[in-house]
């Protein structure tokens, strides 16, 4: 193998397969980058995989003068190439399974392990579902990804998202058991559904950041077997695993709040009021517990913890009825900001019953959230 | 107690002395801060300490009704003043240890402790020993501070810094056994010593940075029987206990360097030549070791480490005669990155014996750092 690249294209190939690098592994491949030199597409293609999730990026070569394949250590290779001042990097594999990497007058030689140690990352036998534009996919994927669980022991495939279509819509959504995350948008695509890991979609949103164009779109492809999923742009692919279970049915569950009173509050600001009750709301419990007294006009809003106590009047439209309820405050925060626009509307379904925030005459997104139980000795 | 204050003033003043708050105490006084109310002088002072350190830091009230004191929860209040929104903050302590706070349409109530158990952080009876500006002193510590000891189990005293006069000379020095950094200026000050803890200095540096006025000065003083140092400028006054011990002798160290050879190098160029060597050079040992070979007109510097070897070559001017030498990388990024300057002086003083490092032409600092052995079998 021995090739060169740009300096800068080799850097952010490197930081965008970063985290699909498995930090720690009893397998030293998975913890390194495998480099490919493909001499008559005249492409670089650098490729790490943790085995749940793989990518595949390829970059334009300056020349390349051998074919030839390896693992490198990704780490180091990585922190080097950040801190290189040359235009062009030069690979060169000799036969001890060493490359000696140049750029200017710095030389650096880095043990290169056999490609066969590396994991193919090919999916399985797979079919295109969806075809979307990568902002409208990333969007869809930072409005709804606050919502999914943390947890993988209780049940794993809460930790992902539902990528799914139906009747014409594209829906993602996350929910833990307390919240759902709705995003939805018309396309023309046959139904599919799969569950995609919340860390798969995370580095995909980063890589997406990444891409230049504003044309740029994903190409999302579902193996025949359901386990794994394909994500595909010019420069990467990404494959992933896919978990396995049931997501509850989340429209129905939204559909059927029956308004016991909507609420038009400014964005910014219920958010800014929320922010400080949290502040002591964290202090109370591990349900950040705000208390609403919704009134005509207006939300009083309090919590209290050992710590201390906030009080907080919130100026709002209100139609329909009174109101005392309470909601974890970090639940509220996240939902509202994915808002987006100037007001947002929030439904509330009445006690013990879950509230809505949307934003105000805007479709393709929705946040659920169940209320707190008021412990009536606060 | 009852009095109201810019929320800009107050949250900068809460930013400035919450390095000075324990994070933890037995006594809870300590994680807290104490806000006193002067109605004549219309000064609201707030004080922290950890008993090692403290501050009292002064902002102007806008309005005092009652004079007072109290000690209140330092992170809590720190945290919501940050996302006030008011122009203005009122504070009323009522009867029952507690203060209220207003800013527009949200209150708290935060429990309020006796302004008893805080611990005065008036120092011991002290003189000025030295009134220097704010800037220049901020960057003395800043081009030494990175040569303290962070080992308070060795040598307690390396973890601080040596201030003193001496000869007409303000001197700044750091040493931790291995290097030293030195950084003097011409002052007009009686003879005075002090070892200042390294944690101390680094706070000061940051309340300095948010100094406004170009011309702000600070005045240094030291108790009479030299267990505490006194920091005071027109805003804030830290007071700190002095590290007992004694420093060797730095400059008899530094000026007893026999030049064997002498190389200028850019300093840009050299820290990202290192720089680069370090990322190999820090998988290799406890060291970091580089290893130089001065040759005329080049220094060619490698590293090897069981991830990789890498190698450089540094054009310079040398002057005097070969050497090959090894140092700790990470010294000597430290002691360049201080430098300031386009071009950096390397003072070898030949075989196992140490380098200074220091800008071309310019007098004031100077970095002192002992070699490494090379073990042959490298």
């Amino acid at each position: 193998m021995r090739f060169s690249v740009k300096r800068t294209e080799l850097a952010r190939c490197l930081s965008a397969i970063e985290g699909f690098t498995a930090r720690k592994s009893p397998l030293t491949a998975l913890t390194g980058v495998r480099i490919k030199a493909d001499k008559e597409a005249k492409i670089i293609s650098c490729a790490a995989t943790d085995l749940e999730m793989g990518i595949e990026f390829k970059i334009p070569a300056e020349e390349i003068q051998e074919n030839g394949a390896g693992v490198l250590p990704s780490n180091i290779l990585g922190n080097i190439v950040k801190k290189l001042d040359s235009d062009v990097v030069a690979f060169n594999a000799d036969s001890n399974n060493k490359v000696n990497i140049t750029a200017g007058a710095f030389q650096m030689a880095l043990p290169m392990q056999d490609e066969a140690d590396f994991p193919e990352i090919v999916p399985a036998e797979s079919k295109d579902v969806l075809d979307i534009s990568c902002d409208l996919f990333r969007d869809m994927v930072k409005k709804t990804i606050h919502a999914r669980s943390n947890d993988p022991i209780v049940r794993a495939v809460l930790t992902g998202e539902l990528l799914e279509a139906r009747n014409g819509y594209f829906n993602v959504v996350a929910l833990d058991g307390y919240r759902i995350a709705w995003r939805w948008e018309k396309v023309e695509a046959e139904d599919f559904s799969m569950v995609v890991p919340g860390k798969t979609l995370v580095e995909l949103v980063k890589l997406i950041a990444e891409e230049d164009e504003e044309a740029a779109s994903i190409k999302i492809g579902l193996a025949k077997n359901g386990t794994q999923a394909v994500f595909k742009t010019d420069k990467f692919m990404v494959v992933t695993r896919t978990l396995a279970g049931q997501f509850i049915d989340y429209e129905k569950l939204i559909t059927g709040v029956e308004p016991h009173v909507t609420v038009t509050v400014d964005t910014f600001g219920f958010f800014s009021s929320i922010e400080r009750l949290y502040v002591i709301a964290k202090e109370a419990s591990e349900n950040n517990t705000v208390i609403f007294n919704i009134r005509s006009g207006s939300i009083e809003a309090h919590t209290e913890a050992d710590i201390g106590s906030a009080y907080e009047k919130i100026e709002c439209e209100t139609k329909g009825k009174e109101l005392e309820i309470a909601f974890n405050a970090k639940f509220l925060l996240e939902a509202v900001k994915t808002v987006g626009v100037e007001k947002t509307e929030l439904v509330f379904g009445g006690e013990l019953q879950p509230c809505l925030v949307k934003p105000l005459n805007a479709e393709g997104q929705i946040n659920f959230i169940l209320p707190v139980k008021i412990r009536k000795n606060q």
